[in-house]
């Protein structure tokens, strides 16, 4: 078959693929500048892409000589993404932090699950437009006595057939730390600062968040919890858009914060190989978390043509399964305690 | 609490578990001796742990060096099982083999979905009793040339609640093999060894049964199959159960003729340091496919109480997961070939 003969036939396929009336009408309004009248779905993309770069920039500092790849890809339907990903540096075994914009269309089921959580959505037998951003954010050291980090913040709209205003929104996200070995100090730390960002913006935030961030990193058929915890939160939708788009700035500006002083004091510090072998197989639990049950890669495992590159990017390099492992470390052990048993770090 | 006070306190708990009249009946006919007149669960058993033997004995002997743990257990309820695992041995980074017999009680959920299969089923909105005995392996080699293999076969039954003859009952099972370097006379000797062993019982089954095996080892986020395949069946109850069980049993014994020539011959063979790095991506997604989709880790993940060092030893030892990863070599390509287009290896 012709080149050209091809082109024709697939052109019908490819016509059905088009922006939304939303997509449009924003892709005009980042043209002209953004304002704080601007529709919340851009303030906040525009955020997350300041955060993506001012975070990157940052971590290739701390490591030195790691740098992140950009892989940018737009969608035909509306929506962008960045993925940025250093592999194998000095400090990093492997650190990724993406960005993701997308305008869709909601089949009518997943519409109807949403109604649980907010009420407001109408009973529809129709697929409805929504937009979704997000920021997230994993890294993996390559020293087992510096820990695993992740963040994730996004902001969901469920949007109205017209491009009129919104029919439902909210915020969601988080932050936790998964440590190999267990410094205490590090575990004090990541959550004093996230509790300082929270106390900012709502007293019963840090106390909320942290106990839900407990219950969602917990991996059932281990009995243990990921890591040391932060916070999780999502569904957000009771204070005004602004007043809660705040509060997640801030957050995600603790990030570094965060994270920074803690490796400043673990990235060089000697190791064994047993503590080695030790960061590996706790490298597995991560793996088991994430494809049986995170939220986020299971609905992007599910999603058709999703990048998938981009989902996985949250894999730790290495990983490690043995049979019947037990640590033969206190230090190691002490970390499980932990995991079995969540701890309140700061003072509720 | 003094121990004796705490042994008091538990002993009504402990009284909920017992044995079903069938498992009870079951343990007197064992010690009385199995004919071919016993029940198909005991002669399956019995087939399974000689097999479970055979292989270990066979495979500690290809590796040279090392030795296979054994533990073993016994469920309360009736049943017992018995893993054995080579963990970093000469040849092998993980090989496990393990056995397992489960008397229970099905809940009425999951006997309405069985009804789907075996239509004799009748409506229940009790709880019914179940049986199932299974032998399966995973070996995963050092060596990036030699193969990761998989097999499982399994006998189910649905029993009555007097202990009589069973409701409904079925066979299942299936081997499967991994390369991370093709070699297609390897593809070749493992598919016509099943194929010889299948042709002893049905002129269909091969082909039926390997289709299957390519659907069910598929990948969908990656639009890959784990491995060049091997024969998949399940729910097989169409024949008398002696047929049936003569075909497994033929099956499970073409095993190490399938596997140990292809290690015989790779096992030593060179292999470089990107041919390794290679093997560590392959595990990654045999990881993938285990936690993701494989239903038998799925059911045991979600299982209450399951010995979860059983469920997991299939894992690898290692694995790897590189953002955006193209194989450098042509070696590689040809195996991702054949992974998304699988391939008739002998004439169906």
């Amino acid at each position: 078959m012709p080149a050209t003969k091809q082109a024709e036939c697939e052109a019908p396929k490819k016509a059905e693929k088009k922006p939304s009336k939303t997509a449009e009408a924003d892709q005009k309004r980042k043209l002209e500048g953004l304002t704080e009248d601007s529709p919340m779905r851009l303030r906040m993309e525009a955020f997350n892409k300041k955060l993506q770069a001012e975070i990157t920039s940052r971590i290739e500092q701390l490591d030195g000589e790691g740098k992140f790849k950009v892989d940018q890809w737009n969608r035909v339907e509306g929506g962008d993404g960045i993925s940025m990903v250093l592999q194998d540096g000095k400090v990093f075994e492997k650190a990724g932090v993406g960005v993701s914009v997308v305008y869709g269309m909601l089949p009518p089921a997943a519409v109807a699950q949403m109604r649980a959580q907010h009420p407001n959505i109408a009973t529809t037998k129709e697929a409805m437009p929504f937009f979704a951003t997000g920021i997230s954010c994993v890294m993996h050291p390559h020293n087992p006595n510096a820990p695993t980090v992740h963040f994730n913040y996004r902001y969901f709209e469920l949007g109205s057939v017209d491009g009129g205003e919104p029919v439902s929104w909210w915020f969601g996200g988080g932050c936790d730390l998964t440590p190999a070995i267990l410094y205490e100090e590090d575990a004090v730390h990541f959550h004093r600062v996230i509790k300082e960002a929270c106390d900012k913006h709502d007293p019963r935030y840090y106390k909320d968040f942290k106990k839900w961030c407990d219950e969602y990193f917990y991996i059932p058929h281990r009995g243990e919890r990921r890591g040391v915890g932060g916070i999780f939160f999502d569904d957000l939708d009771d204070k005004k858009p602004d007043e809660l788009f705040a509060f997640v700035q801030t957050c995600g500006k603790a990030f570094l914060d965060q994270y920074v002083p803690i490796m400043e004091r673990r990235r060089d510090m000697p190791f064994t190989e047993e503590d080695k072998l030790w960061q590996q197989l706790r490298r597995g639990r991560y793996v088991e978390f994430n494809l049986v049950y995170d939220r986020g890669t299971k609905f992007g495992l599910l999603t058709p043509g999703a990048r998938i590159e981009s989902i996985l990017m949250t894999m730790p390099l290495t990983a490690r399964w043995e049979y019947m492992h037990e640590p033969s470390l206190k230090a190691h052990g002490r970390l499980m305690e932990v995991l079995r048993t969540p701890k309140d770090w700061i003072p509720l």
